[in-house]
């Protein structure tokens, strides 16, 4: 069974599942930030996925990028394992502008917050969800 | 023809070149840091690759991360493409440890620095190079 790590849940609104990843979207404006995340229990590197996990989450992150890319026209996207804090293995995917909070730092470096109202939070979980089941 | 983006040409040594990306080491001890450069021209985004570069890609990205775990036994890895710099497409590969230099923030909110010795660096790369040609 597998169970969202209590941080990346207190810090993340429900988007979808798909296949392999349940799609989040961070409860932070500054950014159009996105975490997929691997419903596989005790992974914590890409490497501990199976090669047709690995093949899938690729493809996944490659659906969500479109999304994303359809969706914002972000100027670059920032995609990223990280998982320092976190252990369960989740993928950061940030859409990223010219002139955004931190720009051309990572959204690491720059630790901005901004909070979404709650219609535009579901407005762009709404969005997201028809992109990526288009 | 591929060219190295001049930046990521004077910021890293060359190790090796696998069959899709050039593997370069990042001229900063604080951390091993690998960067993986798929050698097509106009690429910025991962999904600028084609289906079957992007297949290549992720399992040059595993080969690389089984090589650094085989050699350092990383506490994590790091495998992020962020681009907002130097837009060519390029994948950071950081093995981090427990403790390293801005633990647990990311190499990018750490910012630290540190020289290789001559022989620290070729000894290393030396090392990376046999463990990708087992």
């Amino acid at each position: 069974m597998f169970t969202l790590d209590p941080q990346l849940a207190a810090e993340t609104w429900h988007v979808c599942d798909l296949p392999l990843c349940r799609v989040l979207l961070a409860k932070n404006a500054a950014w159009p930030w996105l975490i997929l995340v691997p419903m596989r229990e005790d992974k914590v590197e890409i490497i501990d996925l199976s090669a047709v996990e690995q093949g899938e989450m690729w493809r996944e992150i490659e659906k969500v990028s479109r999304a994303l890319r359809s969706l914002l026209a972000p100027d670059k996207l920032n995609v990223a394992a990280i998982g320092n804090v976190v252990r369960q293995l989740h993928i950061h995917m940030v859409a990223r502008r010219v002139g955004d909070p931190g720009w051309p730092g990572t959204v690491w470096s720059a630790g901005a917050s901004a909070a979404y109202s709650v219609a535009e939070k579901e407005e762009f979980i709404d969005r997201l969800y028809a992109a990526l089941h288009r």
